[in-house]
């Protein structure tokens, strides 16, 4: 993409109104804008990153069966009474003209429980995987940390249905590992910790993938031992460690990325969802489900991910993987070259789509090496009379601090 | 995708509690799944459809230079005031436990202009274009037409800004083009008609794409000379064609499936959005808004794309491309050749992601064959034991009568 075009600026100055981390650097940087109190319009950076990570994680989804759906977000109140959650504070509610009331959907077992249950009859339809990427609204109070907490956010939200404990206990181990796969991907999994944690209304414990950074508003107990943790809320019904039995934890500051419940029967049962088993009895279908939040990894991101600076993209999730910066001379017939091996990598087959191209010519050099370091692309090209002199271009690598100079017939 | 492994069936009998062919064959096939009234789930086949149309017209809103965003749905009710369009009856209103008001979406000059207002100050920030795929909410009355209108629905929503009235003029021009392109390429081009339709509060006319079909909700009269349409509701102001002076009209029912707005200044004023021009002054920036509803497209497709026994999908948005049905003998050696084809051509690079593999081994031919028919793919590919002793396969489009025997060699 040519920097020219892309219709968005970076801010000269820090962003005043918000105090994430990340919702400075992500306004700053052109990547998000807030229309109010945790409600962003992704702008085109912003999409290409939320993109890359729903991609990632579509991927792995589909790795463990998931086939992917689409639900809606306006719910008839009636399912939600079905299960008694009609009264719970955090859904926003809508009424239509002809009075017939909605719940904005947060979650979606009101919705997924009933619609598995017109396919699936017999136990030879189970297991079921089934996911989706989709908005979601929730009435949260506190919404002064970015992307880590919104009104609205997408999620991914997969569910699982079985016929037997042991099954889905099998399939939670796979996601788990999924889950590490995608925290991994996006370049959270170093700091990202399996937290046992409780199960809300669902079950007695849950867990967690806990990522942990100052930013995070949850605090979990780290086993120092053997690196299992576990969630504050719950912290004193363990004081030793579940795992190891260590009693040596270090408390530290994390943000929850993602959640895994085994949902049980709950939900099976408020909507009567049963199968046909082996020997012909009806049965109660076993459920789990598995969120994670895109714009909260995105924020988590961005959040362990930064310098003074501005970002370090991760490069699986980088919405550019170069940035291509000419810098001109003022000397006509050098500038031409220059602008001549600027072009040719941008249109080259080997770099398309991966090069944020900073064609902008009435723009200083230190503003654009300034653009360049808060976008946070993972690597810098540089183009310049001093390279082209040596018949090379300068690469560097935005989390090194050393630059060093490729001979272009090595591109 | 293996058929064996899709959660979704086929529904054996006519779906009773809907009216409209889309949703008709579009539930009886798997594709979608009814909420509540105008409300549906996207199940896997039908979210492959509704990706590959908003695939099309991606790349050809990236054609004209379109950027893609993503804005919220939940709208702060102050931005509606501003443009005196808070009590539209058919927007969905919420409210936060704070007491704070909110609009959901169902359209975005609300958003768009005050975002663009942040990023463009010059003439020469202009022209931008800018378009969103996003999930929008209505509080339609009428939801008896499936796809064709409903209470949430993803439209595509392009806005374009320029510093002069010409300069909108020929953007106008070009989205007009990029539209036919997409409508040619979801396989609607032949039905659909340019139609000059009321501006609404925008401005005195307005374009509309409208495909002739009797389910639609729309009447144009379409000139018998020039095939230039005008919708009912201002034919009267038309007594002859303004491009051919022809009286000669056909009335016919018809879909709309896209439209073309010249907003003017409506939007940029209400939201004091100007630039400085050329000569240093203070410019007001002229707007256009464009859009397209991606389940409607999908419904008018199905709509226009059918036939007794099923849909019948254009190529470039059919789910797959092909629909391998293996026809088993009974005969232990036949069938492990038959079985091999198969595996063979599922498993190969050139079929890669374009297969309906219907691997079912419970379910009878006769079944096989109704469901491809409702399903409704390009091309049937049969392996059987008639096919292999030819050493071929049976080939058949789903809109012709005949199949042809292709050797396996040619494959």
């Amino acid at each position: 993409m040519k920097q020219s075009i892309l219709f968005t600026k970076t801010q000269k100055t820090d962003v005043k109104d918000e105090k994430s981390v990340n919702a400075k650097l992500l306004i700053k940087g052109g990547f998000i804008d807030k229309l109010c109190a945790g409600v962003y319009t992704f702008l085109p950076l912003g999409l290409l990153v939320l993109n890359k990570i729903a991609n990632i994680i579509r991927e792995e989804m589909n790795k463990i069966g998931g086939q992917e759906i689409l639900m809606p977000a306006l719910h008839p109140k009636e399912i939600w009474e079905t299960t008694k959650r009609w009264k719970v504070k955090e859904m926003f509610k809508t009424k239509s003209q002809t009075d017939k009331e909605y719940g904005l959907g947060w979650t979606h077992e009101e919705v997924i429980t009933p619609l598995l249950k017109k396919f699936v009859f017999s136990y030879k339809d189970l297991p079921v995987y089934v996911y989706q990427i989709q908005d979601k609204f929730r009435d949260e109070i506190r919404t002064k940390s970015g992307l880590l907490r919104g009104k609205e956010f997408i999620m991914k939200d997969l569910y699982s249905f079985h016929k037997s404990q042991n099954d889905l206990d099998k399939y939670y181990e796979k996601v788990k590992k999924a889950y590490f796969k995608i925290f991994q991907r996006v370049g959270l999994k170093k700091y990202t910790y399996l937290t046992l944690a409780s199960g809300g209304t669902f079950s007695k414990y849950s867990h967690e993938f806990q990522t942990i950074t100052e930013a995070g508003e949850d605090t979990i107990y780290i086993c120092k031992k053997c690196k299992f943790s576990i969630n504050k809320e719950i912290k004193t019904e363990f004081p030793t460690c579940p795992q190891c039995k260590s009693e040596d934890f270090e408390a530290k500051k994390a943000i929850e990325v993602g959640n895994i419940f085994k949902l049980g029967t709950k939900y099976s049962e408020a909507f009567d969802f049963t199968i046909k088993d082996k020997d012909g009895n009806e049965k109660i279908v076993i459920m789990g489900c598995y969120g994670i939040g895109l714009g909260r990894v995105m924020g988590t991101i961005v959040e362990i991910h930064n310098d003074e600076s501005g970002i370090l993209w991760p490069e699986e999730v980088a919405p550019f993987k170069y940035h291509l910066i000419p810098i001109y001379s003022g000397k006509a017939s050098i500038d031409k070259k220059i602008k001549n091996i600027a072009e040719k990598i941008y249109s080259g087959q080997k770099f398309k789509n991966s090069v944020l191209y900073d064609d902008r010519l009435d723009v200083s050099v230190g503003e654009k090496l300034t653009d360049s370091d808060l976008i946070g692309l993972p690597i810098r090209i540089i183009i310049s009379e001093k390279t082209i002199k040596q018949n090379s271009l300068e690469i560097k690598k935005r989390n090194e601090k050393k630059a060093k100079l490729v001979k272009l017939k090595n591109l």
